[in-house]
């Protein structure tokens, strides 16, 4: 596939007018303001559109759609106790596989082309992400509430399973993270069999770090230190880690994070939604932290249009920290695309620029809200809308296309989804 | 036209299933379960969709549109000093046209069908609210630095203009409101006299009030008290009064204006990327005080989708306020719909009952992002993209179906806004 007459976003975030950028395979193999000389078959006119990294979405828990709009204006304690855990207590195999594709085609609507995602269920969700075509870092969350030993955790033997059947799965499409799900829904002895666990693997680790007030204080209280210093000293962070939320980090918490290469997956509307609190994200950008973006469950934002949270990102924090010049629209995209890659370990992703996986986004940009253009980063950040999207490739292939899925079949998808709730209810109601 | 097999959006924001709506002229003439028995002519398949009361912007700066991504990361003062001002006074009338057409033509298409609009040069506002068929109240907003009688200043010329050709304008669509921008920017004396000139007349006032905490703080300083109260002691809420932002609002503010009925218009966005602050929602939803939604100007949101407003305002004050528990999804619908039309003296709308006017909105909720649907409400607030408005009607005309523009052409529109923009750019640079 050839794109003409298109202008691309690079590296810095500024415009190139009129490229051309070749796709063979998995990937860009040409990028130029000249016509290449190779046949590359289709040909894509660009013309009015712009052509950017495809985003990611750094944290999530994909199935959670089936609870979409399901518990509202509750407190944390009572969100979870009374609505989320029961429901996903009654969540089988079919329904993960059914939340997670209808959460795959959310994403991809709206440019999303990789994920990194919490939940359990692994192979269903590996499933749902090979047939949805999206890419994907997936992790059990680690929860142990008892004093067993991780290898008689039902989770050992699940990451010895998707480690052996679906780690790579797809040239890398789907990616097995390791997880433990936070500070305080496990203890520290099964926090260092994970890491002994996870030693030499070359793999990735997710957690939860400091979202809420209560949260980070309890941990203080419990250890005698931050979530972070915790995590820090039971050599969770020696895994290239993604730490979702960041919410109430203090103290010296900035420099472990900066010191490990930890990544802040920083989830705004989430965070406002369920009242956590404001990211000191004017710091983490100081601090040179490395900053991503997530959405967290459909459940708390309520949906997966990463383009909300660029925005959320880029105005929320102005007026918590009451500091206009600290966040600038660049950090926004950086931290929806090639900051969300490299916390996934995906190196060859996130600039459109020769010898890179072809994970891309076109965005119709001659639409009202986009005109004019002053500067396209800021029109990008502050005005462009989820639904811009009018192209989606993950390594070369094209998922979505002016209002078609092309790896999904969509009625399917939202029929099953429909169907999976309306059962978890039932069951639900039947105390089944 | 009729619309059959339409689920609809009751006053209290709750779903009646599979209805017929009945349009006659600028009227809804029959809401009901069972077909009527009058020939509407058109019909259409409601079918997958969702009919709900138009939105209305509150709150609006319109031609501020070809400031879009103008100017971003600086101090207000800065903001307005060295860009926004000097940009504002290179605009012709031309100019402030085209600037109106394009934001008129952003809101329809997010369903916006009413607005009220602070700014200059209301001819061409008028003329553009007029071409594009959505509704709007107009003010020219008062601001006076010397010490000259309001009939000696050319708004005065203006507003007498305006109220003899404009005023209720092809049955109401466009409406002359009187204005004094804010208290930092005119005197006392002329306050009064605006007062003055307004009483008897039956029109609505317009105001910034408390959107900085510089402008709040200092207000105190000059006059010993707060802008509400100031504005309350020259009788200007004895007007039925939109006041902007109100984000310092304290103590007997919240009095005052419950007192005087005044509608509090909050811009959520605007105050999170200006960094002015976070309104204080749950105070004014616990005194009852009528809140409205405005997307402010495009220069500091930066766009005029009010589905973004809707979700911010049900989200941020959560966290800013630690209280998850005041902001339902009603108070979000109620905002961006009754309250708005409520605050422009447009009685007989905002609701979906017979007898009312015709501003209404159709949302297609067949999208992954609106499925499953445990409550609509909480999918609308949380959930939505304003790109899911399939159609947009005002005064029962039609003003934007499944992405046609039916009083607009866009692409004029787009091409007339930026070479307005490439106008005003040059003659700032020439120093004309």
């Amino acid at each position: 596939m050839l794109l003409k007459n298109i202008d691309i976003l690079d590296e810095h975030f500024g415009v190139k007018k009129n490229c051309y950028v070749g796709i063979e395979g998995k990937i860009i193999d040409y990028v130029g303001q000249s016509p290449p000389t190779k046949d590359y078959g289709r040909i894509y006119d660009g013309s009015d559109k712009l052509l950017m990294p495809g985003l990611v979405n750094a944290h999530s828990h994909a199935s959670m759609t089936l609870l979409r709009g399901y518990a509202e204006n509750l407190k944390l304690q009572d969100w979870l106790h009374q609505k989320v855990f029961p429901f996903e207590d009654k969540m089988g195999k079919e329904d993960i596989y059914n939340g997670a594709l209808l959460a795959c085609a959310e994403m991809i609507r709206f440019g999303t082309v990789s994920f990194t995602d919490m939940y359990f269920m692994g192979e269903q969700m590996a499933k749902a992400v090979l047939d949805a075509g999206i890419k994907c870092n997936f992790s059990v969350g680690l929860t142990c509430f008892d004093e067993r030993n991780l290898s008689d955790l039902p989770i050992y033997k699940e990451n010895l399973f998707l480690l052996e059947n679906y780690h790579n799965a797809n040239d890398g499409q789907f990616k097995v993270d390791l997880s433990v799900h936070g500070e305080y829904t496990s203890n520290a002895k099964i926090v260092e069999q994970t890491v002994d666990f996870g030693r030499g693997k070359n793999l990735n680790m997710h957690i939860h770090l400091s979202e809420t007030k209560t949260e980070h204080e309890q941990c203080k209280a419990r250890n005698g230190k931050t979530p972070a210093k915790y995590f820090y000293d039971l050599g969770i962070f020696d895994m290239p880690t993604t730490a979702a939320h960041c919410v109430w980090l203090e103290g010296e918490d900035f420099e472990i994070l900066k010191e490990k290469n930890v990544t802040a997956a920083c989830c705004p509307n989430s965070n406002l939604k369920l009242g956590s609190g404001f990211c000191n994200v004017p710091k983490l950008i100081e601090k040179d932290i490395s900053v991503a973006l997530g959405t967290d469950g459909a459940a708390s934002n309520n949906n997966l249009n990463l383009f909300e949270e660029i925005k959320t990102f880029s105005i929320a924090y102005n007026a918590a920290y009451d500091d206009v010049l600290t966040i600038k629209p660049r950090h926004g995209l950086a931290a929806a695309t090639i900051n969300g890659f490299k916390a996934q370990g995906r190196y060859d992703c996130g600039k459109i620029e020769a010898g890179n996986r072809a994970d891309l986004v076109v965005l119709d940009t001659k639409k009202p809200w986009m005109q004019p253009c002053h500067v396209m980063q800021n029109n990008l950040v502050y005005s462009a809308q989820g639904s811009d999207v009018v192209l989606s490739m993950a390594d070369g292939k094209v998922l979505y296309e002016n209002g078609q899925y092309l790896t999904i079949d969509i009625e399917k998808v939202i029929y099953h989804a429909n169907r999976s709730t309306q059962e978890i209810l039932k069951r639900l109601q039947t105390k089944e």
